[in-house]
């Protein structure tokens, strides 16, 4: 496959606050360039663009232009970055944050764009963290077990309330007009591949890690009816045949190839999720192999042969990641925001003044103070649920606690308990799957708290097994790039342009043997903390954010 | 009474830092002069003064030079700031730390004044806050359990490792030549009105609260003999004709008014304890009359006429307050200690700036912002055991916990939280003796933290009670004075001496019923979490404890 010019195909990666693009060598996956696009107006969450009307709490939405300007500007820039010419490129695939999902019409407009729609909120597309759908998202849960959903097992007991079903329940109830003029209801994944094929096109990912997509087919009428009477035709809004990852979407059409400089007819990549498709950067495609994507939270990747529901896992999907195997999804909904909170809340002035003196960020001075401990120096345990407990308990109204206090404790005693508070609650995640019969054989990370080598290496030694990292720090753009490949030909399956493609740095951190026994008593401190405050034997997280909520009223 | 000069008194009281002489007058304890000198040695904690060897952790010494030196120079500032002549003064009474122990010749040298002794850290005077002696109070409290001695329900189940045996146990084991050489074994409270008459005297309240001394004796023979074989002359070293509070104790020697500027001859009352002789300056001397002297820690004193044995509190010694009533002694541990944790821990730079420009302390900026709230506002509770629970549970092996936080927890809330706890400990206190039988008809606070008016309000919301104050800034020594006045017979008992001369202002907080209401909801939250953690639910704190502990050594 060497040629000369090399082949290349481009990833693109729509993130949370910004898209990237970058530019991969289809013959072995080296980086050639990349060019990143800020979202022009971020995330909006206090006010709508334009009209300027107040928007509730825990709303967030997304303009769409923001994303069609990455295709604007951030992949021609990558292009001229990495000297490629548009010949070149024999394939583009993107990967988006999910749920983040939007009201469309029959052609693909976002209902934001049209005229009268621009100032009602509900017409935006919704960013996976818009986490206002909560009360709707209970009803499903409750009206699936009161009805006996055969799915609800299949996502660990819980839907949450950030896919797709809360968030289209929540648009019925609070603007029927939006719900109404909705045409389709389509995840940002796929409106992007729309937006460059000119065709609808849906993948198989997000319809089942988001839209209760299971064995064949959507939930049926009957259940939606016990939601509310106007939402029966839910599933015609999402309904469309759902595409394999790895193949081709469609090409990309004369008005696409223009606005990103590529050319008509290159070959565009069904859509995907960034979490998800970064499995194939860090070849973590084998059965049992867990990716861990560690950034302000922590996604849990990992395929299997087995099908067994886990308990609190976020999903499980038939050819979720890859075809073939069974793909699992889980995760913990603060780690990177815990620790920041810890920075924001408990670094006195004078840590400030020395991280400044030394030339550090107070989070590299709190790691250097915590690292100097023994394992149980600071006498503390932690819950680290500041923002919920994804996985394994899915209960976002649980909170932090951190527990074992004295006159002596230091900020860097609490920054160090709540490092290892993510740790555990990762192992709680490892020992649910095994304790169901999918066995978790390999254990690799990528993400922004890869650079923090003391976190890591603390992980290492909390889960006592190797951790292996992604060799490269645009995971899922090369994803992309790697189902790029694939769906324009140039590998037979996903598999094999990862093994290409990908990269992997394995056991770069081994854990310590006295370390892993220290560690394995705070573990056991840890868990019963975790089923006391968590599975009922003390409801009062629950009961002080009811009251918090009802002040705040 | 009213003479032309007024007839005044000095009262003495001994700090943890530093001693302050107050000049008051008989007729009607108005303030008339007041003088404080810090101790130049402090509390020795690191390394002994002179030859420098180091102490190993819990250990807080002091250095009796530093008492005379009080004496020396408050005592004339004082009398000078009064515009007092040594005439008018009719008598002199003192107030100490308690149990701070010394071990002493037969004439009264304290051994770490004896040549040979200067280098060992035995010889010197142990604080109240050492806290070294933890392994002989566990072991004088389970011998007591072992052989049924009935002194021990007077202590509330519990004998404290800052009291005079555990301190002198643990003399005897590791340095018992120093054991040996101690002929006497003395409170500072009685020491230092020992080097005001040059005789020996001991009154009855450390010898009741801090001596285990109960019923007319001592703990006997055959219980010493549990403890160590030749800890049974232990009695010896102690035993002494007890002094009634509010007697006098003798008259001020030649050598003493040389030191002093008084006259020689004058009145000198017994010895006292900084917190119970403070219940005369505030006029809460009846019977279910709570005094809480709140400040780094705080100490509960109330009257009753009532005898019962209330778990976890400090002790009831007959007479200990005023004769003919049982005087309780309740305590928490941590309180304005507690706060200063949080200030020192959870208050980030850009809270220090803007309290600096705001020109406040960041205590008070903190408080400011924690007001503002409504009761559960910030959804925390938090447990107040950052340096172990003195009642209700005596365990100083516990540690503080905080919970319910989120990515939105701030500083303020933090404080506030822990505002709450103390006040939360408080009512915790009162209940166990109100359950035991013993009414809590008043409150009246005095101490360092009345100066927070936010945290004064929430007392008396969480309580549920209006909250007097003293309305005196030096109630120990003011107290002090009012007992010398006693002592030089001016009034005939300290009770009619308190009416004239103390000072209370009554109910200067009043609970607001909406926020009492919000407060028991919380309350009944920490009572789920002090029973849980305090009482066997789960003793992670202990292991947590002892893992650190280990970890140090």
């Amino acid at each position: 496959m060497t040629t000369d010019p090399p082949a290349v195909t481009v990833g693109v990666d729509f993130g949370t606050l910004s898209g990237r693009a970058l530019v991969v060598a289809v013959e072995d996956g080296r980086e050639l360039g990349t060019a990143v696009h800020e979202y022009t107006h971020g995330v909006v969450e206090s006010a709508l663009p334009g009209s300027g009307s107040r928007l509730p709490p825990d709303w967030a939405l997304q303009v769409p232009q923001d994303w069609r300007d990455v295709l604007r500007f951030a992949v021609p820039r990558a292009l001229a970055a990495a000297g490629v010419r548009p010949e070149q490129v024999v394939g583009i695939a993107t990967d988006f944050t999910a749920c983040t999902v939007l009201p469309v019409t029959s052609d693909g407009t976002p209902l934001s764009e049209v005229a009268g729609f621009a100032e009602r909120p509900h017409a935006f597309a919704k960013l996976w963290k818009h986490h206002a759908a909560q009360p709707e998202a209970d009803e499903i849960v409750r009206a699936a077990e009161e009805s006996g959903q055969g799915w609800l097992g299949r996502y660990g007991g819980k839907i949450s309330s950030e896919w797709q079903y809360a968030k289209a329940l929540q648009v019925l109830r609070e603007d029927p007009g939006v719900y109404a003029a909705a045409e389709r209801w389509i995840e940002a994944a796929d409106w992007i591949v729309w937006q460059l094929t000119g065709e609808e096109n849906r993948n198989l990912c997000t319809a089942g890690y988001k839209g209760i997509h299971q064995d064949g087919g959507y939930p049926d009428a009957g259940f939606l009816a016990l939601l509310h009477p106007d939402f029966v035709d839910f599933t015609a809004k999402l309904e469309f045949p759902l595409s394999q990852l790895g193949t081709a979407a469609g090409k990309l059409s004369a008005q696409a190839a223009a606005l990103t400089g590529l050319r008509e007819g290159t070959v565009v990549a069904v859509g995907n999720v960034d979490a998800h498709v970064t499995s194939a950067a860090a070849r973590a495609l084998e059965p049992g192999h867990m990716l861990a994507i560690m950034g302000t939270s922590t996604c849990h990747i990992m395929n299997s042969d087995v099908l067994a529901e886990v308990p609190g896992m976020c999903g499980v999907v038939r050819d979720g990641v890859v075809p073939g195997l069974w793909g699992y999804e889980a995760g913990q909904s603060g780690v990177g925001d815990v620790l920041a909170w810890a920075v924001r809340t408990c670094a006195p002035h004078e840590y400030v003044a020395e991280a400044r003196r030394v030339g550090v960020s107070v989070h590299e001075l709190l790691t250097r103070k915590a690292a100097a401990q023994p394992v149980g120096g600071h006498g503390l345990v932690a819950l680290d649920w500041h923002s919920g407990n994804r996985s394994v308990l899915v209960d976002h109204h649980l909170s932090g606690l951190i527990l074992g206090l004295t006159l002596d404790t230091r900020p860097e005693d609490i920054y160090r308990a709540l490092v290892e508070a993510t740790a555990f609650g990762t192992r709680m995640i490892i020992e649910a799957f095994e304790a169901s019969g999918v066995p978790v054989e390999q254990f690799t990370a990528a993400g922004g708290l890869l650079k923090n080598t003391f976190l890591m290496q603390t992980y290492a030694d909390v889960l006592g097994r190797p951790i292996n990292l992604l060799a490269s720090e645009q995971g899922p753009a090369l994803g992309a790039a790697i189902h790029a490949a694939v769906a324009a030909g140039a590998y037979p399956d996903i598999r094999s342009a990862s093994a290409a493609m990908g990269r992997i740095e394995r056991s770069v951190y081994v854990p310590d043997p006295a370390r892993v026994a220290a560690y394995d008593r705070l573990y056991a401190e840890y868990r019963t903390l975790h089923d006391h405050f968590g599975r009922g034997g003390n409801d009062v997280m629950h009961r002080l954010r009811a009251l918090r909520t009802a002040r705040e009223s």
